[in-house]
């Protein structure tokens, strides 16, 4: 059986302007729209005139009505890209705004879109449809904001394609303080979240519904069929933190988070694909709090585990502050469907009664889930999987009844959470399976409101089954339609389709390559010496390697050698670069670092720099990986360490270093710090495996020669550390599951473990 | 203007049994009539026949429909009488209950009629109408039950009369701890809410929906059209813990409390009467957390003050745990009059800066009402009255929009929260007041939904008002018409109406008049010396007094001159009593004090026994009232102090000692204990006034003479202290607001005053 799945996709159609154009007026600058919104009556079309509308901060308030709207729209879609500081804001009713294109810039203002101008001006019955916002990203990534802001009520948002946010704040925010936004039952559909990349520390959800000041609010939001597409900004896609919302029909795909109730109850979560895709971090559904609904699920290939686990429901807090962990209780989750997944049901996660001593007693989860229905759910695996259960306490608190699981497993059979069924009875296609099943269906309180299956089709007396599909399945349906996301017109940015190679032979045409490639080019270095006497601009993904032997690059300026810019990708490999004592290899904006970059290094040999790469405060790569190179007569390695603001941010998501010598780094080899606690984000990667490290640290004041401090994966594997200067090699963090293996150590420091770090909570 | 206002009362109005009989099956006893309710079908009638009925436990579990309930009645209304250890519990559909009358006993249950009969078999759509639930108290009062226990959905109680409860727990609780019960919709209208004894510490509301733990669960509890009189168990006669619920169109009259959105949000409060009668500790509407409505209701001759405030908006714990006080935020406050109140309007009540010291900082109420609207509402006063407002912080987060004030004071004119008109524009009958006003009303958010003024005229664009009222005022309209309210066949009992006088003049005819005479007779003395040999049992409200010169009590006991039994109230007045020195002249029972006791002297001599009083654990007097009288020679004077469970409980509610004289009392003179700190409870009161002490406290240990530590209300004025040898006089607490007021202190210990006092907390 095959484990990989179809990702249709269909050329994006041209949507057509089909507006009844008698009312149209054009417009072509923002005084002029200005005065047609001012004069705009029921029924009219305002079209703004294909360009660029730089710094164009528009005030869309009007009345129109349910039958006669007041649209504002663009005069070919897609031609209209507003750009530079631009911000769009709506209030009245029955407005529409549609085929716009935000990119290349950021708002001055709190969010690109807000549902509102004022705080007494708020937008009710108004829709953005067809609207692409891209890389519409803050020039620093502590600079907060949103994209769209919702306030009002019956507001909507379809058919939008929204891509590429790098600063903090969730994409979308959905406000609740005040009654006027309340019961608000915003539309958000048919969008295409497209990737968002790691953040590198929390608030970077791709949508927030509420706060936990207003997590007891009715909310009624309905996020349904839309596409998130790799939105990786950290651990949450979704944080809902109001009550009542629907979260129905939604495909998550390689998205590095979860769907979570953060705050607030009573979500109904049914329908949505979650579909990994061979992604370890994507993660499924995590359960806080009272009387959720889970339902019609399907779950292919994931791995997550705890606070990404497919399903993780939550320990709470006894009695827990506002902004804290309610218990989960009243819960119901039925007809799931789990499929080639690793261990994917969690309970009780996020258990920590073993930090009592590092935290107060309000921070301790220890109130286990309560009166939760776990029921007629379908658990499988085409190869041996250990029990899909995975408690961290005592499971008490919930209730199984008729959940079926098929595998090649070790579970006894006489278990009362799963009934076993062999493999051979198996039916299903490529990525869509139901088993045959005959048993008794789990009649709970109000199961008869599960009355369909994720595919829209009855549950009903005379037909219904364990898991979220009714078999059998149709072997037409389409897995991932990528054409039913987004506005049609828009097709996202596809990579270089024409890569090429440039073959240069001396300094000038080495950089002249560099300045004129495009992204994701290559650039081959004939065998020789190449002096390099300025410092080279990076701001695009290249790769430079040596056409045979290894060329070698000399950096002969005072200061620097790459200056990384947002974006900027490098692939080094067969290399030999040489550089001063003077100066760094790398080097990161110390402004501005808008968008994440990137460095992989294979096969390269690194001598005589101060350090191979500084960053700068608040850039942050998402990928540096090192292999099979060598780092000598440095004085220091890495230094990763420069984002001290202790709010849970830090400045590498992968530091991955393997097969790799570094010689006589006189300071620290590796500087990879995070500050600020808060459990509920996970980042922060080192992977140190295989290398051997010599003669380094002898100038290490801090005497850690490879300092990880508040990195919640560490992993030190296989490495050899001889006559080394510091006092530690490592302090690893136990809590966290970090232990060293097979490491040897020769007159060097060693190895420390610590079980708890004291560090300031960031909530 | 008259402050006194009608209540109108309607003779009760036996009811007739209208059932169609052909369906009925009478049973006699509970074997036959378990077994009509095992056979019953929908259409069915069970009727059960006349007589009392011991220790029944009723398993009423049957499915009728909606159209043919099964109902289960009394042969005739109130003739059956269910005594004893008995409990009703309902579970099934469509079933009604009628005309039972619960007396004479106590459940040996959780509580006395249960909508459910298992966790699993609960009642829906079921209904308990016009019962009676009569001093159906449990022995102790620290045996906590309720009398009415909801579950399930749409279950009902109507035109009941429950009164008399003196034990731990709400009368009426509403469980939400499943998802069975929630969104419920239980209808609770139309009953009478009789008295409610003070209960001398937490945990007696007369009705609690849901708790802190269920307090985020939709609950819909519609509580209309009901009577509450003189439900006085604690400061909360209606505790809301749920969200949704609604509280409109109620009588709460003379009750010591007030209707407290203690935990959950968005209810709504509209059209209720609050009526003080010139009880000063009458409470109003209490608001707790986010989103209440409160509207149209009427406020008359309120004069609660902070937590029993007209209207009390409260002050919240930034990120409040679960089970505390949340922010009052996005509440509306609309529409309200308040009418011969003093000071009704309380902002920020509870803020606890200033006990930083003495409380955790997680107890710290520092979060004002934020986005609060009051707006169109109207105050009057028929005199003087200082501002209406009284704010314990900065009022920066309530708007104030239209609201009109009507008073002889000296509130400035400009303010812009009030409008002020002057007195000679009103117009009104004796309890209702509508004023002249022809201002703007303000148009809010949702306002047109406040659609009905009290008496439900309609409010609309052509017709409004400030206040609750629309005049003109209807002059026919009754106000408090107690026919409306519980069962028609039942008239609470009014009191001795043929209250005798029995002359008595040796030992022998004293102790057997007290024997033989009614409850709230006279006994007489003529003059002389009445001999006492034995302990005299009370458990009727007597007064015993001289009937010209001062008779002589002599008790030759070796234990005990009055044991007090529940509901045992003795007035003594004009008599000398005396005693030995081992004996003390009041003792309460030590067990089964299920009901509170009162003692009360005027003009009494006292003298020569071990204590006046040494009451039990786990007794409470109601009051204890003591005028002109002298005590000598005892030991001990008041023991109020073995409630040592320290959970908020005390022993007496009204200590009142005046114009007395104590005189060689060698241990303490009072000893009132309350331990346990619950801010939200306000009793235990000690007036102590006028008094003369000389020569007291020789040998008292503890070295305070009248020691009152965690008692809320002390007053201590006008008193002289004389050559008293203990160390301190008295401790009062400064942050109640308690001080010393003209006592001369003598050769004696002085009067200090602590302004925080380490309690346990009970939450």
């Amino acid at each position: 059986m095959k484990k990989t799945f179809l990702i249709i996709f269909t050329l994006a159609i041209f949507g057509c302007n089909n507006q009844n154009e008698t009312d149209s007026l054009l417009v072509s600058n923002i005084n002029e729209l200005q005065e047609a919104i001012t004069n705009s009556e029921p029924g009219d079309v305002i079209t703004m005139k294909n360009g660029v509308w730089n710094n164009s901060q528009i005030k869309f308030h009007a009345t129109g009505t349910q039958n006669r709207p007041i649209t504002l729209r663009a005069e070919t879609p897609g031609e209209v890209t507003i750009e530079g500081e631009s911000v769009l804001k709506i209030s009245g009713e029955h407005l529409i705004v549609k085929d716009l294109y935000f990119k290349n810039g950021y708002t001055p203002d709190e969010a690109v879109i807000i549902f509102r101008n004022s705080p007494d001006s708020i937008a009710y019955n108004c829709r953005v449809t067809r609207t692409v916002i891209e890389e519409f990203t803050q020039l620093d990534r502590h600079r907060k904001d949103h994209w769209v802001e919702f306030y009002g009520r019956n507001n909507e948002m379809d058919h939008c394609y929204i891509a590429g946010k790098s600063n903090e704040g969730p994409t979308i925010k959905v406000y609740l303080n005040d009654n006027r936004h309340i019961n608000n039952y915003h539309k958000i559909h048919d969008n295409h979240f497209g990737p968002r990349p790691r953040k590198g520390g929390p608030k970077a959800e791709t949508m927030q519904l509420g706060a936990s000041t207003t997590s007891m609010t009715p909310s009624y939001t309905q996020v349904t069929n839309n596409l998130f597409e790799k939105c990786n900004g950290e651990v949450e896609v979704i944080s809902s933190k109001s009550n009542f919302n629907n979260f129905s029909n939604n495909v998550f795909l390689e998205s590095e988070g979860s769907v979570v109730t953060r705050h607030g109850n009573y979500a109904n979560i049914s329908g949505n694909m979650f579909l990994a895709n061979d992604n370890p971090y994507v993660g499924g559904i995590r359960v806080i709090n009272t009387g959720h609904w889970v339902t019609n699920n399907y779950f292919f290939g994931l791995k997550g585990q705890e606070f990404r686990a497919a399903l993780a429901v939550m320990n709470g807090i006894p009695k827990s502050p506002l902004n804290r962990y309610n218990q989960v209780t009243d819960a119901v989750i039925a007809h799931n469907s789990w499929i080639n997944c690793e261990q994917p049901i969690h309970f009780s996660v996020g258990v920590n009664l073993d930090q009592a001593e590092v935290l107060p007693p309000s921070e301790i989860r220890s109130a286990r889930p309560k009166r939760v229905i776990f029921a007629n759910n379908f658990v499988y695996n085409d190869k041996f999987m250990s029990y899909p259960i995975k408690a961290y306490d005592k499971i008490d608190g919930i209730k199984f009844k008729s959940n079926l699981m098929v595998s090649n497993q070790t579970m006894d059979s006489d278990r009362n959470d799963f009934k076993l069924q062999s493999v051979s009875e198996f039916i299903g296609d490529e990525m869509f399976f139901a088993p045959e099943y005959d048993g008794e269906l789990y009649k709970g309180f109000d199961f008869e409101t599960i009355d369909q299956d994720i595919f829209g089709h009855a549950r009903n007396e005379d037909q219904n089954h364990v898991g979220a599909i009714i078999p059998p399945i149709d072997p037409t349906v389409a897995k991932v339609d990528f054409a039913k996301y987004g506005a049609s017109w828009f097709t996202p940015y596809q990579g270089n389709q024409d890569i090429k190679t440039h073959n240069v032979s001396n300094s000038g045409e080495l950089i002249a390559a560099i300045e004129k490639a495009n992204s994701e080019d290559v650039i081959t270095l004939n065998p020789g010496n190449y002096l390099i006497d300025k410092t080279i601009n990076l701001s695009k993904e290249l790769t430079v390697n040596s056409a045979s032997e290894k060329a070698t690059i000399q950096f002969n300026a005072l200061k620097l050698g790459f200056l990384i810019h947002p974006k900027g990708i490098l692939h080094l490999e067969n290399l030999n670069i040489v550089g001063t004592p003077e100066q760094d290899l790398f080097n990161t904006l110390d402004e501005n670092m808008s968008m994440a970059y990137g460095i992989h290094m294979n096969d390269v040999s690194v001598s005589n720099f101060k350090s191979v790469i500084d960053a700068s405060k608040s850039s942050f790569a998402d990928e540096i990986i090192i292999s099979n190179s060598q780092f000598d007569n440095c004085k220091n390695g890495f230094l990763l360490d420069k984002e001290t603001d202790d709010k849970g941010d830090y400045n590498v998501e992968f530091l991955t270093i393997t097969n790799s010598t570094f010689d006589n780094i006189s300071n620290e080899v590796i500087d990879f710090y995070r500050g600020g606690y808060d459990e509920s984000t996970i980042g922060g990667v080192l992977h140190f495996e295989e290398n051997i490290v010599t003669n380094c640290g002898a100038l290490d004041t801090d005497e850690i020669l490879i300092n990880t401090r508040g990195i919640i994966n560490v992993t030190m594997k296989g490495n050899q550390f001889k006559n080394n200067k510091t006092k530690l090699t490592a302090v690893l963090w136990g809590a966290k599951g970090q232990e060293p293996v097979n490491n040897t150590i020769v007159n060097s420091g060693k190895i420390k473990v610590v079980e708890n770090l004291e560090l300031k909570l960031v909530y």
